[in-house]
């Protein structure tokens, strides 16, 4: 099954585009779990296995945010590996590295994510050159998401600059994206921000076939009626991701496991119209 | 001891300003030490004692690519780890790392890098905004190294195109690193790739103090003699990285680690001129 048939799937048996991030910081982690353990892994690794338990009805996929997972070293990227062991077959595993790197290093990221953890998309990011996605684009069953908008400030130091006559860096990494479709067999998707709407649309017009992963809505502050209208004609399936507002929603309570999923499903409703063209 | 201090006296103890780069690549280990293990974790933590053995007389750093060790998941992790921990305490350690992230998860980066880890310096990549390094610099111990002009060919994509009216978006970026100088207790430093020294004068031109990580001699055809040129009036230190020229040097010979040295002595002395300056 290639990627996007698996993607279809998975939204139409969850009938949500929602994709919940695993950022898993220990000082945030809800007390009376925090309690039950003495070490910092293991907390993680028992906080992300109820984040999935509780919301993986209503989530389309799961993005584990590598960075929270290598400040444990060792033991965290094998948390890591168990986390992506429990995402469930029929849902989407996004690795969230944001690699970049030349072809014999982004070759050995591809074995990373791709073959030994197993997941079936990577976040990247293009900014060596385009030659540096190469190594992950011949599977059908995989995709990658190359950064083209990011949701924070920072974004307007260079991606939403104009860069060689387009509107903006974001929108050229798009169109360079566009033209490598005929020699990938993995899907091609974008990383675009929702906290600037504004500034997506002539990037994702750059490349309307392309999957989209959208962070930034909630915590962030990106608000989901104007991805509703910035998405109307595109042809490509968005995953919204919320991580930090559905995560730790649970506060301290003793029920953050019902909080949690009370949540999710409260953002899967708030997409239902966008979910609808999909499932 | 701050970082610039550091590496000075690491130049002067080593006489060189030459780093090790360690990109262990299990099929590419030295025949007689690969059949003595049964494991590639093992292999690779093996490989790397030895060839820090055989150079760290005449290397003033090491740079471990993160990407080598991922690529064995957890053990490998573990392996860097390791690997960290032998690097001998007067050399200057380089997690090659290439992350950049908003924020909370550049902080978490940060964790894994310095923290954790123990590296003095660690490679970023700027795309996603400069916002992306301030976690990265709170410590005068520390250093980072931004991608500014990478020596894979792809770099024409982007950082080699003209970019707000700059000569290069690599120019732009030293520029805008030059400006977080009185904010940074960090050392702040570029990456600037040896295959392109026709390009790096206008980037390294654009913050002269910058320490500079200087990857492509050996394997990737960068020559030293066009690095010394484009370096004559730089004030920060080069540090000048080769990887597979030096640690797959000694083929599958016996005495592989003999040859290691050997190679390694030969950059050193090919760098002289150089080092000169600053040892």
């Amino acid at each position: 099954m290639n990627f996007t048939e698996k993607l279809k799937r998975a939204v139409m048996s969850s009938k949500s585009t929602l994709c919940v991030g695993l950022d898993p910081s220990p000082e945030l982690i809800p007390k009376p779990l925090y309690n039950q353990f003495n070490d910092d892994s293991r907390r993680i690794l028992e906080f992300c296995r109820r984040v999935i338990e509780s919301t993986k009805l209503h989530a389309c996929a799961f993005k584990p945010n590598t960075a929270f997972f290598e400040a444990l070293g060792s033991e965290g990227w094998s948390v890591l590996e168990e986390v992506s062991d429990m995402i469930p077959s029929n849902r989407i595993l996004i690795a969230d590295a944001k690699r970049g790197d030349i072809g014999n290093t982004a070759m050995k990221y591809r074995q990373a994510f791709f073959d030994r953890l197993g997941a079936d998309a990577v976040t990247l990011n293009p900014l060596m050159g385009m030659d540096t996605l190469e190594p992950f684009l011949d599977d059908e069953q995989k995709a990658v998401f190359v950064l083209a908008m990011t949701s924070n400030s920072g974004a307007g130091d260079f991606l939403h600059r104009r860069f060689e006559g387009r509107m903006s860096l974001g929108e050229y990494i798009a169109e360079e994206l566009s033209k490598m479709r005929e020699n990938s067999l993995a899907q091609l998707g974008l990383v675009v921000g929702a906290t600037h709407t504004d500034k997506i649309q002539n990037v994702i017009g750059a490349f309307p076939e392309a999957h989209l992963l959208i962070p930034g809505i909630g915590a962030q502050g990106g608000s989901v009626k104007n991805i509703l209208n910035a998405l109307h004609s595109h042809e490509g399936i968005p995953i919204i991701n919320s991580s930090r507002s559905i995560i730790y929603s649970g506060g301290d309570h003793e029920n953050w496991e019902e909080l949690i999923t009370q949540k999710v499903l409260e953002f899967k409703n708030s997409l239902q119209t966008l979910t609808d063209r999909y499932a």
